[in-house]
């Protein structure tokens, strides 16, 4: 019992920010000693703490309770094949510690150990140790398996799809990881904090080195029947080759898909934008960062290669619409971010192949999205995980 | 109070089957007495009966009672551009009267007056007038727009989508009328008696004149932001048309969308079959049915025909898939009733584009799919609606 109304003075607290005894009692319909006792108990465990005095006209005041943010933290990583982002928050969501830095790393070991070394570099920056972190959750490409323990459609990481991966990251970054495609967190980032706070059923596509979609349906994550909802870099892009001169019927290629990666994302990926300046006569373009850079200072054949991106993605996002109709679809990711560039001609393609044209727009956390989205589902447990550690220890 | 209690027998009747007093009052809750005057007065205003007796070895027996499926009716259509079927159930689903007529309408006016007919007879064959009908729902291709009492999206059908078309369809079947996408009825069919019984998210791909597609996710049928979600048609097929000899960049053909039919819709529904098989040297092939037919007895041209029309419906799964990976993709529709010939090309060329194959079969309902998904709408509503009406009755 006195668990149970510690936890619904600490569930008001965190829901409705900073309160006194009495606004306590009031809102809980719990009486005011039970708060009192509440409160002691709760600041005892540093759940819950003092942050000041209410004042009123009257000379009176009261002391203003918080749920404590350091009372727990969270680690939020982001492991993409150009970067790896690791950020810890505590729990009122704040970072508190973030480190961002390239993966250059080229086989599974490598990338293990370097997961490792900037995860606990980042706890250290927040004078934590990968033991005090609460829950933790990774974001990846893929598809995480979580009987066979392993990743699927992952090729753009080395030896991801390796036996015993998930195993490999839990035991490297502790008990208590939960693994999450970069896509799905992303929708989760930009859901909570991002373009999508007001959608309750939308897509957000993200673009950069591979190519993913996460799927928000009534305020949730779908994930599909086998995690592999999204996997929008399979789409079949351009299949059949058609030879429009030679015949009606398409010639078929037997040997269609660019194993390992899908249709979709072979053509529309970063790499591809990087081949498709060539092509383009783009001089100095050695990233599509460079690209959309080159674009935005008026380089012709830059320009040309986004119309061009824009059109490809205009196949994903019509494909999407045809299937979902989603209320919205955020542009995430390396690429995604260009969607100032990319929006117009994107849609002035869909209005040539579809009347199914949904509301495009860009995301609001840029390149933070998936690691915003990590720390989403982490605080999800954490407050619950404090909580029950606390009181066990308390019970001991 | 009586009318809760009327209620609480009444809706275990229906879930769980006849029984008898004693075992109701078991099963309820309530009290023998309680149970005994409920029963009176469900009887009473027709809604329970009784069937007869239980007899045990003791020589004693009960009454049996059951709720009463003659207590009211419901009618479900189905406007196809090939067929119009119509059928009556009573309230345990059973169908009492059948029409099913070819659709020769070239205009609105004489759909409307011919689907008007059709019910009008079916509901005479079971002895009942229109307006003894309690719950009323039409399947038709086509996106209802509640608020602006339009179809759209039915270029299939003449004129469907015309202003005020869902309040003629109403003026014309009496209110209470529910319209909805024909799709969307076959995956609820499908779920409700047929193949996918045991899925809980799944689609239901229906191939025939048009194409479109129902969407169940978790054991609810989702329709998109706008109701558009399954409008496969309009998937992207073959776009955008690569000139493999020319060059690498595909040309784009600025007139790419058949208007008002979307790009997949136009090569893979009914017509399409039938022009396919000319191309192929079949002969004596009218309809898309005639070319399974003869696919059937063997005649290599339409084997051609059935192979490449299965590929194009792989993109279409292809899609769906990378999409939103669902549990089972069902096949239903004139064309997807076919799917016994269908599957196996389907999934080789399904291997060939994605790694995501899913599980496809055949629909269990045939061409009822869509009717049965009406009935089983309509009947959600019926058993409240006829309860109330009863009460209201009672107590004027």
């Amino acid at each position: 019992m006195r668990e149970l109304n510690q936890r619904i003075v600490l569930t008001r607290l965190r829901s409705d920010g900073a309160a006194t005894r009495p606004q306590l009692a009031k809102d809980t319909g719990l009486s005011k000693p039970t708060v009192g006792q509440a409160l002691l108990e709760l600041e005892q465990s540093r759940l819950v703490r003092a942050v000041g005095r209410t004042s009123n006209g009257l000379g009176r005041s009261a002391i203003l309770y918080e749920s404590n943010p350091a009372a727990g933290h969270v680690l939020g990583l982001d492991i993409g094949r150009a970067r790896i982002r690791v950020a810890v928050a505590d729990l009122a969501g704040t970072v508190v510690a973030r480190v961002d830095e390239p993966n250059r790393c080229t086989t599974a070991r490598a990338l293990m150990k370097t997961v490792y070394q900037l995860a606990k570099k980042t706890v250290n920056e927040a004078s934590l140790d990968l033991d005090d972190i609460v829950a933790k959750v990774v974001g990846s490409p893929g598809v995480p398996d979580r009987h066979g323990r392993i990743l699927h459609y992952a090729p753009n990481l080395p030896d991801w799809g390796r036996k015993g991966l998930l195993d490999e990251l839990e035991a490297t970054l502790g008990t208590g990881l939960v693994v999450e495609n970069d896509a799905n967190l992303s929708a989760v980032g930009e859901h909570a904090r991002g373009a999508a706070k007001n959608a309750s059923s939308f897509v957000c596509v993200l673009v950069g080195t591979g190519i993913g979609m996460g799927i928000v349906i009534n305020g949730r994550l779908y994930r599909g029947a086998h995690g592999a909802a999204g996997e929008v870099g399979y789409l079949p892009y351009g299949w059949p080759l058609y030879d429009v001169k030679a015949r009606e019927r398409p010639s078929r290629d037997k040997k269609a898909l660019p194993s390992p990666r899908g249709l979709m994302e072979a053509v529309a990926a970063a790499d591809s934008v990087v081949k498709m300046a060539e092509g383009d006569g783009v001089r100095g373009a050695e990233t599509a960062e460079d690209v959309f850079r080159l674009a935005r200072q008026g380089d012709a054949g830059a320009r040309r290669t986004v119309a061009e991106e824009a059109a490809r993605l205009a196949f994903l996002v019509a494909s999407v619409s045809a299937v979902l109709d989603p209320e919205l679809v955020v542009l995430s990711g390396g690429i995604g971010k260009s969607a100032d560039l990319l929006a117009a001609p994107m849609e002035q393609a869909l209005r040539t192949i579809t009347p199914l044209v949904p509301k495009v727009v860009p995301g609001e956390l840029g390149e933070d999205a998936v690691l915003t989205g990590a720390i989403s589902i982490a605080l999800t447990s954490a407050v619950d995980i404090v909580f029950d550690r606390r009181n066990d220890a308390t019970a001991e």
